[in-house]
């Protein structure tokens, strides 16, 4: 497991009071005591490390159409965070207040609220300059807009109120979790068609970069996770970083993140390029995709549909390998996020998946 | 007068309760005993109609540089408003719950979170596809999210300050007002330079279109407002429409608005266009104007300033008129907005202003 992954198992465990300090987490993991799975095994994403520990509060996005149900835990916000391997106890208190307080005051607003609609939602974002993996500025803004009512028709405490707000209003990328689990409520309704070459899911670990195409259900391909030529804050560089990390490349693959970037001039300032790049990369996302996705319209390309259902074959074929916008982790365990950028899905493990499923082609 | 201007007065004379009825409303404006003065004159500017009467509560902006103060009312929303000429009951009812309670609210919120910095706010907003003049979708949101932890400490009822929220988020135009008052403030600190050219208000009502320059004082150079080919609502077409109105060119005169239309995308589905059209009006106001303004940056041009300080000698040499985006109002007093577009300020005024700066220099 690389550094940041250890950080947050390690902060998990000694935040669900299973061992008292690191030393006694990592035993607890070596010795098999505590059992660890990805997120998708469970239906579920998680950002970065992507750590979701039994006692943590989560998401749940349901595919309206299908049923199906999605998971992801919520927003820490940017730097010190246990997502990004950090475990100091500010991390931890903050998670505690997350699990007890902040948790309470969203049941209660969605019990006023009902359901909150994401599609509409991200499409408006789309048109305010995010795109949904990286830049969750307007719709966190737009989230909270639909959340404030019923927090305050709620029976949750002015005061627990008041906190809730200003933490979400002052965490721009506190949508980024939701973004996350709808977009894996879209591909997972691409999961299992026979024979399909169309990737349902790009996660990364910190070690490996694996890929999952529809027709080879849960399993992944995978190769080495690259590292990340990206923005990094003051004092840190790429010698300093952990590989590329995390389930967040869901977001590319349902046609968000960086395969939106048109929609999001602005998010060069955080992950590096210029304008002309991010117009540069969904335009060339279009060349590996089926289609486009109505619902998700890009104004500044003439309001274009985002490229969608990247085709494992298309990569191969053109040699054109997905764009992801993320994060960058520092590669010890405690020290926390130190930048952001591009990356590249390599495209090996896409040719790997089109060979797995032309060995299942019948015989002619 | 324009027919939604004597409907905005009039509904403003009824509510004010100086009269019954309409007609009696009428009367007090035809006799004199109800005096009407451009906002202009008071250091106020209103969108559309315009219309501020004593006991409409107002936004207070302060240029902390220079000191000097501008004014402007509430935002009631879209469709059947007093600045479009609507005034019926809905109208008028809205209006006094805004007076009385809206106001009380926000004044409570003010007490705790002290003066709100706007130009950072309409910075960020313009890196959210706002162009802050007919589109203030983020600027709104961002506003909300400033206001709403010191709207929750604050004095106000709970259900109160619901109320407000859900208005707030409920009404995308809400920062309009707060945006215009912002623009007079940039733009009244060119005012009164010795012989200067440099455009310091232009504004329409319905009627005519006037221009001021910084070195003719408070003359208005004018001439007829022209009619705007926009899109219409349903049911509604250009036959309809009042010519050219309101005070909200003051967003294009500081540089936003159709001057910063690049930032904006998405906007052309409210007042036409294509998203090329928009970054090509930018691209061409950079023409007119006497540098960029680096405090608002455009992230689809390369984060270029916004183009600013219109230069009346400029248009004139150029033959470029400034582009407008505006709303678009019934000619008929009561009906409310119909539609929106972009309209360009004719060219003659401009000149006019040139000549008359041409007069004063002294004889060589």
């Amino acid at each position: 497991m690389c550094g940041p992954m250890q950080g947050a198992i390690v902060g998990a465990i000694v935040w669900e009071g299973w061992a008292q300090d690191d030393a006694g987490a990592r035993k607890l993991v070596e010795s098999g005591a505590v059992r660890c799975e990805p997120c998708h095994d469970h239906g579920a994403v998680g950002p970065m490390a992507g750590i979701i520990s039994p006692s943590m509060p989560v998401w749940i996005v349901r595919d309206g159409e299908h049923g199906h149900r999605t998971f992801s835990n919520l927003n820490e916000g940017l730097g010190k965070a246990l997502r990004f391997g950090a475990n100091g106890p500010a991390v931890l208190t903050r998670l505690e207040w997350m699990t007890t307080k902040l948790r309470k005051v969203l049941a209660a607003a969605f019990e006023i609220s009902g359901p909150i609609e994401l599609k509409p939602l991200m499409a408006q974002a789309l048109h305010m300059g995010d795109e949904v993996h990286n830049r969750n500025a307007a719709a966190t803004s737009l989230f909270l807009k639909k959340l404030a009512p019923a927090l305050l028709k709620s029976k949750a405490s002015r005061s627990d109120v008041a906190e809730a707000i200003a933490f979400i209003a002052g965490n721009d990328h506190f949508f980024l979790d939701i973004s996350m689990a709808a977009c894996k409520a879209m591909t997972d309704a691409a999961r299992g068609i026979p024979l399909s070459s169309v990737v349902t899911a790009m996660a990364r670990n910190g070690v490996e970069f694996g890929v999952r195409v529809s027709g080879a259900g849960s399993r992944w391909f995978t190769a080495p996770a690259p590292l990340v030529d990206g923005l990094y804050f003051p004092g840190y560089s790429i010698a300093d970083a952990a590989p590329d990390l995390g389930d967040s490349a869901i977001t590319e693959t349902a046609g968000l993140g960086g395969f939106a970037m048109a929609a999001a001039p602005a998010i060069v300032n955080f992950v590096g390029g210029t304008a002309d790049d991010a117009i540069a990369n969904t335009t060339q996302m279009g060349h590996i995709t089926l289609g486009r996705n109505s619902a998700f319209t890009l104004p500044a390309m003439s309001f274009a549909g985002t490229p969608a259902g990247v085709d494992a074959r298309r990569v191969v074929d053109t040699g054109i390998c997905p764009v992801i916008n993320t994060g960058i982790a520092h590669k010890e365990a405690g020290v926390g996020q130190i930048g952001a950028g591009i990356t590249r899905a390599p495209l090996d493990r896409f040719a790997k998946a089109v060979s797995a499923l032309a060995a299942e082609l019948p015989a002619e």
